[in-house]
């Protein structure tokens, strides 16, 4: 129950995007930056967070609802675009 | 592609529970309550939204994702819980 | 500490709008309206609720947070309005 | 405008512990676990920057809403209070 392997790579290049926004985050507060800007950037973590449960909850939508070698075409695929669309607004 | 019966009576009784919650919030602003008495209103109504949210998606994850008579067993359930976890995560 | 007179006809006029809201949700419900119009309306009362936090939390920030009679110009309004970004941002 | 050397440590360990939180997921990304693990893993590091912010608004809300050198006492601690409350809520 993995993820395909182009579905790994993007989603890695997603983690570590948001390790070096953390990192960012760590410079700041030692530089001693001022509130304004730390929670800037933590509201940037928290966008790119929010991007990579949605990516992560479409693959588990796609994939794994349904075993499609077992019950090809079983998925309604439009019922599961709705229900995509609810989880990115709530996302947000 | 509608709810059942039994849900619709527990959504139906959700909705008009949130209109009364509106509906406090609404006197409360007449009667010039101070906005710490509003902004708890506010919160509660957002709770209740999001409980009605999540039963809303439950219902579509359990009903439409799979037509479970062309396709019966073909929804994988511990996969459908899974999801329904995020989903409640989330809608808090 | 109330809200001015403005600032109440305005949170009132949001309230019975998002009160029309809820009551179509309830009508969606009635009618047997699908899962996907239910959900879009939802969605629709959680941006309207939001909105309307973020204009109560606003009201509460600029009139309560410092009593400008005894204290004139206490409240460093750059400060406020950083703080009213990050909680509209999260009220999304 | 900073923070004190006190508040600059714990969010120093807040951020620090994320940044392991991040790295977990990486990992669990390159060690092919499921989506459910993953999911779980991400919504920790979402409650994890809910907390940061909340800390960081805080010290906002209580260091630079008010310069209390030149306005001793005109911050109202209730009102600031109440303030967060909706703010912890928010962040959840």
């Amino acid at each position: 129950m993995t993820h395909t392997i182009r579905e790994k790579h993007k989603l890695l290049a997603r983690v570590r995007r948001m390790k070096g926004q953390v990192e960012a985050i760590e410079r700041a507060l030692e530089n001693e930056a001022g509130c304004e800007r730390v929670m800037h950037l933590i509201a940037g973590v928290r966008g790119a967070m929010a991007g990579l449960m949605a990516e992560v909850v479409e693959d588990h939508v796609r994939m794994h609802l349904v075993d499609s070698e077992k019950h090809p075409g079983a998925l309604n695929t439009d019922a599961a675009e709705q229900l995509m669309d609810v989880v990115r607004t709530y996302l947000k």
